[in-house]
């Protein structure tokens, strides 16, 4: 492959300059040439609370400005080893979470049958069912790799199946996923009753807690996530609620006593060597966010995902 | 009647005490003994833009607090006249506009049987749609009086007939409103075609743009909609971005060129003696506004609702 | 007098350097040499509502800034006439507004003494009675001109006779003002009953409503004034809720319908040749003015005040 | 006991709906049937800086609608053991320190007369004297255990002695409490003086600072403050200012170098057991709070003030 | 031509989705089939205030999602009569005002030369000196048709020539624009001296103040403007402080006292039949524009801009 | 020496009064009977991203206000043992760096001469070279002690050698400092390439990064840096975006991952015993900071520097 889409270089023309695309990379609607692709969906007819997410991907990608090639992180200059562009948004349609899913899981049908690992950016947690239906379509069963402080797993909103906080009973339901093989991390929070986490469990997936992952060293957490999903194809869905609310104040439904990013840096970049086939990352609500924490956040998360593809396709001999 | 419900007094209480109901009226799920109910409709399924007006109906009310029972615009001392209560919010289906709409004219219906006077908070303007039916229910063929900066006539957004741009096209189709004795005010801004205006007009709706009532006196308004409504019941939807966005930048879809709180008020207040059955004011979207001039503007037109509804009651007699 | 003390020279140090003083004045406890002092008073235990109002002083001297020393509306060049002083903050014990009131006295007294014109920047209107106080023990009864949405001539709250609205009741009781050559300007919004207009008139006050104000020009508006308040010594007081709340949305209790500062600076400008012996801008209330227009209309208040001292230095040969 | 009061069910009502009351609980000033009630305290006047903790009730009302009845951090279905009101909020005398305190020690009276536990919800801190009053009167000399950066044991402001600033000196001199059994944790931050922290002391409290509770496990601790109270009467009162200003920068007299919610959740959470007979949460300052996290980490800690309540009914066989 | 480039279809896709460029237009580096292109120029090291115009062209973006197609205020369908792009940014060099003048200046020159008309979108009022550079060079003197509360005809800040306060003085110097055939228009508040406004006059230039404009209409306006510029090509350039602070706080200098947005559109569409061949907007800082009015304001200018190039085309027989 | 200069007594008058200094200290532009000055160096035309700390040392001074005189941290009675003053700003020429280089050389210079130790508040952190030109004209060749998330040693932006990121190569080159003496700590974020943390090291400075420093306590870091450092004269630069954002939002170039201001606490504090002859805390941004926490952040770390100043006094027989 011929590594073609990279970032505008920032010591030709600064950072704050510019169409807003993620990363400064360029805007083409291609699924040629690329190992991955920044999509946003901005969808937000899910949401139970506070609503406003499908103005995410535009706060993500205005902060995103701030990130460089060179993850020192995980040691790796991202655009040696990979291509990708700023793909736009999905075409959706607001009000409307069943056709919206639809749109959603033909256009992601696209990147993926050319096998562009999305690096999807919500819009509220609602949008991952459509995310799962297109990556079990092309890769079967996936194994689902979690951070939430919510385990989305309730039955229904008001007698519907379909909303932000329902997404991965469905997607066990739907076979979507492997429970089995999966694993939710961050839970925490006031429950609306005692079984609200065994429900998770009962659908077969593992749990760690805030409270056990307090507990854990960000080796032990990847020792466990490995242990779970193997080398089965993964699916890594990221709920900006994971983080603190000092952290993410701008999201749907924030819970006190969670995680910082220096905390959730290091467990992303513990995913190396994992075989991932998508990311998303999700609940980035900016009128909630007046000093812009929150998609700062956000648009890192994602640029870590972009660095585990640009690791792994070194580590497969990418240069 | 016992004139049974009126706001705490404020002599006994200060007015930022207290849990916030509009105007510090009591909050009481009653038919009996009201002349008029204030409820909250959030729901904001139905906005094509920003969304977020769910939490318009908290934050009319807790603007609301400043408002005090006389109104010397027009010289009535408000519940010498007529009893009212917050009677809460209607119990909606955030994400399910038709399943909401059928909750909502449930809700309303029960109010009107007992010829309550509503004055609805919402919420996007989409939720105007069940408050007609309910209406039409009730009264028949009502009038409009409506004010906005939009017409909201489309047929339909991205193939979806129910949205807050398209409630007047509906009520029009399923003959909620009489068209030929309704009115459209305060029509600006720019639009998909120059057809969109015609659209209106051609359901048989009058339409007076922004630039034709600067030309108008709020007497001559007046007049312009006494001559269209005559005596037929009427129902008054107020739509916040008939102001400028610097009165009410806390809404969906904000249009430059509007108009002040002062005009508003003038108009407003010359709507005495119609045979008003209901009103709503919507789009009050609080995430953006942060100066809470828009929350501050809606209470007062809300204000001006329940003015008219008890200056109906002293004039046919109502001590 | 040698006019000694003007703004710092924003030709040698840009308008944003320096510890902030009010129009980049020097800093210094004087009452010689001087023929105004600007002067804040932070006390806000007298608010009935919203409070915040002693952060006032601070936020009308950021944005005073911006103002440069040639007026155009009165064509005068301030400093070629008077001489003045930032004389920092009275102090005062917040929570006892007692002790607060005799404090303010007696310091404005030492001003007075040497006949120094104070521009009174508040704090909650409460700290006018102790302005007014100060102001008979040196100049016998004054004449108030009083530019505010509110008469703030209640009885008491709460039964406590001292708070930000009932001032001017106080202030004709206690004989500070003579209500037979005063005027208060501007009054509208909803009222607790018909009677609150009519105290203030029956204690005297002439009162020009909002609506009445509507009517006038600033011209008339000044014929009014100076036909009410003929030579006697003049108190000019100013609370920005005045202003409609887009134009001071950071006050304690905003009234929608209100007066542009465009109004403002015509009606200001027009006091020119009043015996004006003292002024206050009091209200403003810095956290819920998040795009510090409030600040900035009142430091310009302020600066037609200081331009009216100016004026009448010119006019009696002041050069 | 009749299980009478509960909160209303959000599967029948999303959380964003009705008249805000704390944790939706229904709003009935009632003693009866009731363990615990919540109340607002919305006095100000006693603020040394930033003022406007009038409106933490409502802010803290606002953001408790995200609260779900179990609590898994104490394993416990709240309302399974206990039954609560939203009280509403106390009368107050704005800008009367004195007849506010009566007033406020009046109602509490009546509650604890019937042994209902109260939360209260300021305010600014110097509320707790009154809390302190009725409860002495109750109970006798209670133990105190004390959240907060400050000691707030000045002995005056400005000669005044009833500040937020000198409640515990008070309350000590007025026995309200008994110090020796009584506990301060998290004192940080500048000082007038080194005598500041030994004031404290030398009225007989034990004082943990900020940078002794760094030191010890929650565990620990729980073990120094149960070992200082015993089984005495325990008052707990959490100042928001105990967190660091990221977690609460809503407040008056911020001190940086504080605590994270995870953190106080742990320490409240580590109460259990203790006879504790009341509560409050003061000095949230809504216009200070721009992301809102202030008054959804006091929401949290007011919620696990009523886990504990259930905590303790289920301990001595509530069910 | 062939009217290759218009706005994404907002029937297609919702107005809130997708990469945002001004208007939705297309974002391509082109000179070909084009007759206007929308261009950022974000550069703000000329602000003698407060600064951060550089992210101005993001904000004007970010709002201009709301525009559709027709205008009706023109009546014009723009897209009917012609073709633009959103060109992007211009590459600058903050911190160093004369080489981003030349970068400026050679970037818009390419524009000119094939007869793109540029809608330039600051920045600061700097950059207006490069902009006159280029259209001097392309089209000789050109006439300058200036909206602004400041004249920006200082010699000199802090003894240098290139700032926002100078560009208009500069500009007549180096010959790019004929003082005798441009207008200045708005010029209001606080002066350095008398002699301020005067030094305008001297350079040649026609100024119409605030105050005198409030009393021409807009057709009135229209006569003054084509009276002095003829058909001489003209340049427009609409500072957003010609509007009040409460329509743009978000701008460096702000002067209370300005215009309404409404008024401005009707100055600005009045400007049709004139040989316009370049506009910019400037002086948008959306870091203090909290609720983002500013930036609706200058989308809905750069909007009539567009309007106007559309209406130029029809009456040419643009079809 | 006389110790002349400290706060106002904040039992005098409250802390919210009066015109806004550092910590209440005396505004005196004095050399003399001080040991330290505090200074605003209001220059932002260095910035690469975000601008506007031109308004930092305002917004720091606000916050200070809340600082008393006796740190518990060191256990000093600040003012016991030194003497100080607030200075005001420095002037310089915004847009142009050169020349405010030299200005602020020069003015820094005078305080130098008379051994007096600036604390000087920022601006960005171009402004550190000017102050290392001035210390390294007084002292030679000063020990640089650098918290910072980036190294600042880039060559260049666009050409240009003079801006906030490339400070401290120039400072190298320079031979204002000592690089094989001078530490960096906290580097992190994604950076342009691997060598950007290379190029520092081979200038000679020993750099600990954020990951480094994770591992090690304070006392470690202060054993490293004290080696490093030995008795040179040092200087202390802290950009505070060493802090995480959430910490500190308002600052140009945020990288999340960062340190609490607890942890800043302890490094500051445990730099007793050094020669430290002048300080710098650059990077406050307060548009961006609307909880204030940054600004309140900043003034508490200037706040530790008098400390050390004091602690050194005291240790040489400062009494």
């Amino acid at each position: 492959m011929v590594h073609k889409y990279a970032p505008v270089d920032s010591q030709q023309s600064p950072r704050f300059t510019g169409v807003k695309t993620f990363m400064r990379l360029p805007h083409v609607r291609t699924e040629e040439e690329i190992d991955f692709a920044v999509v946003g969906v901005p969808f937000d007819t899910g949401g139970s609370f506070a609503v406003g997410t499908r103005f995410g991907p535009e706060a993500v990608r205005s902060m995103s400005s701030l990130l460089r090639p060179y993850n020192p992180g995980l040691d790796i200059d991202i655009f040696a080893y990979c291509s990708g562009v700023d793909y736009g948004d999905f075409a959706v349609n607001p009000g409307y979470i069943e056709e919206s899913y639809q749109l959603i899981e033909e256009q992601l049908a696209k990147l993926l049958k050319h096998r562009v690992v999305p690096i999807l950016i919500g819009g509220d947690h609602s949008v991952t069912l459509p995310h799962l239906r297109a990556m079990a379509k092309q890769y079967g069963k996936v194994s689902l790799v979690h951070f939430d402080s919510h385990g989305d797993t309730w039955d229904a909103y008001f007698g519907k199946k379909y909303t932000h906080g329902t997404v991965f009973r469905r997607a066990a339901e739907e076979e979507l996923v492997d429970p089995s093989r999966s694993i939710q991390i961050g839970m925490r929070g006031s429950l609306y009753g005692p079984s609200d986490l065994k429900d998770g469990e009962a659908l077969g997936y593992r749990i760690i807690t805030t409270d056990q992952l307090r507990q854990l060293t960000p080796k032990e957490l990847r020792e466990a996530i490995v242990q779970r999903v193997g080398d089965n194809p993964v699916f890594v869905s990221f709920d900006v609620d994971f983080l603190d609310p000092v952290y993410a104040p701008g999201t749907g439904t924030p819970e006190i006593g969670g995680f910082a990013t220096f905390e959730a840096q290091q467990y992303v970049r513990n995913l190396t060597g994992l075989h991932i086939v998508g990311f998303d990352v999700v609940e980035v609500l900016p009128d909630r966010d007046p000093a812009r924490v929150t998609s700062l956040a956000a648009a890192n998360i994602a640029y870590e995902f972009i660095s585990l593809v640009a690791w792994g396709k070194r580590a497969n001999g990418g240069l």
